[in-house]
């Protein structure tokens, strides 16, 4: 259906850009690794005993800039609305200015205070430049049960409520990590289901008809629009970062991940499915919070530990989802803990974009 | 005359913003420069030897970020004006770009080729905003002398010279470097004419009364916004600068108050009056043409020698500004060296001022 809509020069275009990307993305990677490891950028991977290799860190800079040259370069397909415009650049500014953050917190460890306040105001450009709705739906059920109305403007706190959105992506994708391949792997997981949604909620206003005159079809252009060159850049990283890893992604592409997300699902107008699919990172955080509010000791690390003897992970009493999985299902390598954490992040995106789209699938199919 | 104007608040409000920003700026740069120099980014001050001192490198990460901080809660003054936001935006969009890859660059040099490529694709977002007029004027007895209209328009070729402008202000002032405080020295003196020719400006437009409905008045505006934090952090970085410098600022600064530059001439619509102002960069530019072509071979440093002996700086055959100066006027110490070429912009700033507004001037003084 797609293919006869006014969107397709746009997307095949994007989707040019993003093969470019991931063949600069991939092909850097290396070359760029070796002078990060020259000047002092590398780690010890703590799950592998007996392997004391440096692996270069910091490489979420590579995706990160072939990501904003890509979009950059797409600009000119909306030169001509200042309003979308806008949305673009101040949301490109928000990326930009946190892959700036993450690279100086890889560089020179930021004290705590900076990594809390700083993403704050990365934030700000996006929500100044704003331009959508403010109400929420709620569902009808609650809604009559509290005896609410169904549309609620939120105004301003509509606006805080986004900031907070921004703040949970950039932090809850750093904190579920560890292990070889998991900040990438989950970041490219939330991607193509992001832009399945977008696909999915084109091809509705297509087939309603309503495509010209919706602006939420316009809203998941454009989140598709940078889903596709962010996804390109992701896989060219996850090629080296798979376990087991040639390079670190750092704070960088952590960062740089959890605010484009934060992008795509305000600027897409989505952010309440953008929740269904961060539900691992909920949890991960939620079971975190005790350590992270000081209730219960924090160390540095709270990765599980590795055993010398079986080359088997074992869980530490901290509280992640790692941990609680090992817990679960006992001790495993760390292959078969990103496939099964992996797993499950396909089995929570699948499952909320079937509760998003279920209303339309069943018009559809039934 | 100001003072009674509509702009009182927003510049009241910037300059507040500003003095929070040198603040900021001055305070956080010594622990930041500790941590640098600890990460290993730091050089040896070639001008002063038997002096070994490791003196920390890249420091313009403070100032560029205290700045984009300081500019981005400028941004709720004009919210409501989607056209205007896009402009500053975008305009932000170049700066962090450019912070990011100077930083980039100070951790992990960058080939020329990316160093040329990169200001390219970074100061595309203000040239897609770009929103304002694309004619330029031609002086009057140049335009009969040939025949040619008094204004042309050039349309996209004004992008491409704009786009050229802002490759031409990045790098220039890039290599007019090798003394202490002189990267940041001409970015003050080149900022405080930059505030000073928009301050005319308004109060020409305000003089007029046409204050409201000018288009320009709003630009110069603008430019004034963000013309006070560039000061106030570029001041702060100064400070610590200043001969004997015991930090160096890093290709971070240089790119950063580069594309500022260009930022501030484009959007601000005062462009032909920044080359003025340019008047030293371009000269160092030209001279340094043959070298930067490879017609004559070009070392790494290009700066003058220092004569143990006597302590003072002694040209080179390098064909630069800095070594010039030498020839002109003899050997003498950097400090003084600093001095001559400051006050050097200095008067070319005056001179760019006086040329601009002589006939303003003369109509409210004669
Ligand atoms: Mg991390
Ligand atoms: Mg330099």
């Amino acid at each position: 259906v797609l293919l006869g809509s006014p969107y397709l020069f746009q997307i095949m275009y994007s989707q040019f850009l993003s093969v470019v990307g991931f063949i600069l993305t991939y092909n850097l990677i290396p070359p760029f690794a070796e002078k990060l490891k020259a000047r002092g950028l590398f780690g010890k991977d703590l799950n592998k005993p007996g392997k004391d290799v440096p692996v270069p860190e910091a490489l979420g800079i590579i995706p990160g800039t072939v990501f904003l040259v890509c979009v950059i370069l797409s600009q000119f397909m909306f030169s001509s609305d200042a309003v979308k415009l806008l949305e673009y650049n101040a949301g490109l500014l928000s990326i930009c200015f946190m892959i700036l953050l993450g690279f100086v917190d890889d560089v020179i460890d930021l004290a705590w205070r900076y990594k809390l306040m700083l993403p704050t105001f990365a934030s700000l450009p996006l929500l100044i430049a704003y331009r959508g709705s403010t109400s929420i739906l709620i569902p009808k059920w609650i809604a009559s049960l509290m005896s609410i109305p169904h549309l609620i403007n939120l105004g301003y706190f509509y606006h805080l409520y986004m900031g907070l959105l921004a703040i949970f992506c950039t932090n809850s994708i750093n904190i579920l990590a560890g292990v070889n391949g998991l900040e990438v792997g989950q970041s490219v997981v939330i991607t193509v289901a992001t832009i399945l949604h977008n696909l999915l909620e084109l091809f509705w206003s297509v087939e309603d008809g309503t495509a010209d005159d919706n602006p939420f079809a316009s809203m998941h252009l454009f989140s598709l629009l940078i889903s596709f060159p962010f996804l390109a850049c992701s896989l060219g990283l996850l090629c080296h970062n798979w376990y087991p890893s040639r390079v670190f992604v750092g704070d960088t592409f952590t960062y740089f991940a959890g605010m484009f997300f934060a992008v795509a699902g305000i600027l897409g107008h989505f952010n309440k499915t953008l929740l269904l699919l961060f539900i691992p990172q909920l949890l991960n955080t939620i079971l975190s919070l005790p350590q992270l509010l000081g209730v219960i000791p924090c160390p540095r690390h709270r990765i599980p530990r590795c055993n010398p003897n079986t080359g088997l992970l074992e869980p530490t009493p901290n509280l992640t989802l790692l941990n609680f999985t090992l817990r679960l299902f006992g001790p495993m390598t760390e292959k078969r803990l990103v496939q099964i954490l992996l797993l499950f992040q396909v089995l929570c995106c699948a499952g909320g974009l079937v509760i998003r789209h279920y209303s339309s699938l069943m018009f559809f199919f039934v």
